[in-house]
């Protein structure tokens, strides 16, 4: 049965998207458009109150029960072991996988993020804040050579999530002023992933709908404002 | 046989010592500490090239192999699984347990973190700054009070380590702004795992070491400034 996807093409969006077609599992995009305030809507608050795509909701878990999911890392975890692929099966490597899944959510993912709002969403320009997200992007990028230069993939030498989740935080890399040609060996693992056909049919999923240009006020309204702070 | 655990007493410490606690599990506190460099150490940085509390290394892991890992949320995993406790057993709501821990690692700490930098740390006052992540703190705290007054604990019934990774950053409410009194839901949550001994013990770990008062120039450089972000 087909699995309901709640996303948009953000990075985080993108992760899921990837990992569906790694695994070839049937779904149905529900697109939830960010620009235009439909994370509010009861119909996704009640699938994630924390009003952020992506979203899950599959009608095959395990015993045959629903399962509504959201959080990027929880749905990439679900599925591969839904699908019995793309976390290593021997349980020590799967831990190491998990480390660097962690490494993307807690790290990667939120600090790139604070990076793109202040260099190119918020409405004024603050150096102090520029320099701190731009130096951590360097320093996360440094973390990632150093893995990369002694390993395959993040988790050792087999492809998995964990490389998932990373890719769509280190793809179109001059949007950070990060030049891949610094960071040798995160070349080498983002050529390679960026070459799979799953990954670049994941990638243009919804890509029609990626945004581009200045921040409208209306925008920066629903994903910056006073919209997203109101209790609900 | 003893977990080595290298930590100090910051909330993603406190996240593995309350969970070692609460198993029961024989451990042995490295202290890294952090206000005076020690993360750059070479022996550290051996174990974890992000150079970050906490990290544990296990000799007795899967098949009596040693594990090595940071990155909190997945030795909070690790921990669960070893002891067979703190995850949910029913499949879904482990996945529910892991969406909750996914949204600690990715929203709660790293968010609530920015908050504490720009509100107590920054060597100047930054408004927007202050604003953004002291409105963030607020909206995190709502999508709790909503989820917990649906809910015992954050996975459902059962107490879980995605309910140990969020404590940390609740407790002290008044470091971020933040009243309870206006979140009854998670306040009665907070009290009811605040009054657990193993929580007690855990958040006492190394709790002599806490840091507190203004930061000096020296702390800041080492925690913020070009230390932080030299290649290793």
């Amino acid at each position: 049965m087909t699995i309901e996807v709640w996303s948009w093409p953000t990075p985080n969006g993108h992760k899921v998207h990837i990992t569906l077609e790694e695994l070839e599992l049937p779904y149905r995009i529900v697109p939830v458009n960010i620009g235009k305030g439909e994370q509010f809507r009861p119909e996704f608050l009640a699938i994630n109150p924390n009003h952020r795509i992506p979203a899950i909701v599959d009608p095959e878990g395990p015993d045959g029960r629903t399962v509504s999911l959201f959080e990027s890392g929880a749905i990439l975890i679900y599925l591969a072991e839904k699908a019995g692929r793309l976390l290593p099966a021997d349980p020590v490597d799967r831990y190491t996988a998990l480390q660097w899944l962690m490494f993307q959510m807690g790290g990667v993912g939120p600090m790139f993020g604070q990076y793109n709002h202040f260099a190119a969403y918020a409405p004024e320009k603050i150096p102090y804040a520029i320099d701190r997200y731009g130096n951590e992007v360097k320093r996360l990028h440094n973390v990632l050579e150093k893995r990369l230069a002694e390993s395959a993939y993040l988790a050792g030498d087999e492809y998995s999530i964990a490389d998932i989740a990373t890719f769509p935080w280190v793809r179109n890399p001059d949007r950070r002023g990060i030049d891949l040609g610094e960071y040798p060996a995160v070349r080498r693992w983002h050529d390679a992933i960026a070459a799979r056909p799953a990954v670049q049919r994941g990638v243009a999923v919804l890509s029609g709908n990626q945004r581009s240009g200045p921040m409208s006020e209306a925008e920066r309204e629903l994903l910056f404002g006073k919209t997203q702070y109101q209790r609900r």
